[in-house]
């Protein structure tokens, strides 16, 4: 169970190690959302987005013992690059087990900060717990879950204690905070801080149609499986179902969840390029484009949208500027 | 002439208007460069660029009267939105002369930002006073120049004050400061700061090939023009020869001037996208360039380079891209 304690104790355990990602602002956002939209630029977190936070948070509260024997992790991409940093700070090995269809970028760069990378076919429908189980045949290795252990949760909720201190600077108490989402660490960690420190903060979740798995289990109250497990540009957030450990933490604090579509996702990385000369990914991108595009589903004269990653093959960056870059 | 005083005069108007920019780092950059390397990201500055600071600054610093009937700005772009946005604060108004070939995003935003805009044919040869002249009739306006007024000086040194305590933060005491120069007001603002606070941080400039008057200048020991005057991609940091000011004051504290092509300017920006998740305009990468592929110019275990500025027409980003883009 995650618990605000946990969310302190790990802000002591990263400080120094975490990056303050700035809370950016633009009049040319405002004047599109039709309210003022603070932006959380966490793709400028060490690895590109706030995985950093959860890795680091995990790996550091590991017995040192068990740390020393290395860890492994399953990922997309995000979570992939934030442990293999991690890991490499920590001195220790990673072996992360990706699918292959992941962005190139990702799987490059998890391998460049010295883990040891596994793919598996994801489409075909290799089993990865299959693969992983030969890779850590003497089961020495530790798993680091991408969202469902409390002490992810912990780290990604450190990202909630900053914004509630950056809103409070720019003079915004009530608003609501829009968090891509794909198993719901950050969403949930998030949740926890804002419950603590600022309870007119409110999280949304934000996912791309087709993969609202969370936008369903929220109405349903129960996890809702989604019908489709790849083939988005948003590969960050496309989790086929929300956490054991996340769900009930966002089903007690946060509201409704929120669907954009892909289009919106590059729209909204266009005009983040344009205007606040950031770096998103579509799934990054997913809260930005809820808070320009879906204003009418959301309540209070501001908006927060957590902007978690920046890991985008250029091709897709270019198609953005291409289908939303005429300004 | 500016003083340390005025630095510290400015710090204190600029405080909760202008942006704490962060300064961001990447093993895969320091690997580039052999060495540590820390960016200052003055593109994530209100506007997209340091130049908000100057302008905050020399608007703030106005008696009110004169403050009230409005201000007027020769700028090719960057200076120009700094001057808009800060007028537009202060609830005044501002008309800005501006050349007819400066990208467009710069033209435009100039406007948006409620800037009255008025153009001239720079490569023509119209005379841009004359202009200004015409525009400025009643001569009610003040003029903010874009560095070579001691207030606009004092607002980029609250850029070094920020540099030197983010410095040392990340323990590096000892490291060259790579500045992109046009006019120098942003060189000798930080090489004001850095003489004050930290002794062993010394200020170099950098410019494009061709548009390196500075450096021209600094061995010559007095003021040298450009040949040339238009054509660059780095058109924020071409202005004919070092200001009547900012000279001397470089001249003293800073080290031999460095020059960078184009080419490396793209480069940069291409890993800048890549590795830091922000965007650079050419002119605004030159000090990242010269950090990675100008290493053998420099001194110190660590290297600063200020990301200057991120306004780039989405052509000459997709050219990065492009040309540099295959990681």
């Amino acid at each position: 169970m995650s618990t605000i304690a946990m969310v302190k104790a790990a802000e002591k355990r990263l400080k120094g190690n975490v990056r303050r990602t700035p809370m950016l602002t633009s009049p040319f956002l405002d004047e599109i959302a039709g309210r003022k939209v603070l932006v959380k630029a966490e793709c400028l977190q060490h690895t590109g987005s706030f995985k950093f936070r959860g890795a680091w948070s995990a790996l550091s509260a590991l017995p040192k013992e068990d740390r020393a024997k290395g860890v492994i992790a399953f990922s997309s991409g995000n979570h992939a690059q934030g442990v293999a940093l991690a890991a490499s700070m920590h001195k220790t090995k990673a072996v992360i087990v990706m699918p292959a269809d992941a962005p190139k970028v990702k799987i490059d760069n998890t391998k460049a900060l010295g883990a040891k990378v596994v793919l598996y076919d994801r489409a075909g429908g290799e089993d990865r717990d299959e693969v992983a189980a030969k890779v850590n045949e003497g089961g020495e290795l530790s798993l680091i879950k991408p969202f469902d252990d409390p002490e992810v949760i912990a780290g990604q909720g450190t990202c909630g204690i900053e914004i509630v201190f950056q809103a409070k600077d720019l003079r915004v108490k009530d608003a609501e905070v829009l968090v891509p989402t794909g198993g719901g660490g950050l969403a949930s960690g998030i949740a926890i801080a804002l419950k603590e420190y600022a309870d007119l903060l409110r999280v949304r979740t934000v996912e791309p149609q087709d993969f609202d798995d969370f936008h369903h289990s929220l109405k349903a109250g129960r996890p809702v499986m989604n019908q489709r497990t790849s083939g988005s540009i948003c590969d960050a957030i496309i989790t086929p179902t929300p956490g054991f450990l996340t769900f009930p933490i966002i089903r007690r604090l946060a509201g409704a969840g929120m669907v954009v579509t892909e289009d919106e996702c590059l729209h909204a990385m266009a005009l983040a390029y344009h205007r606040l000369k950031i770096i998103l990914e579509p799934g990054g991108a997913a809260g930005l484009a809820a808070a320009l595009f879906h204003g009418n589903e959301i309540d209070g004269q501001a908006v927060i949208a957590v902007a978690t990653g920046g890991n985008v093959d250029k091709e897709i960056f270019q198609l953005a500027l291409d289908k939303f870059g005429d300004f």
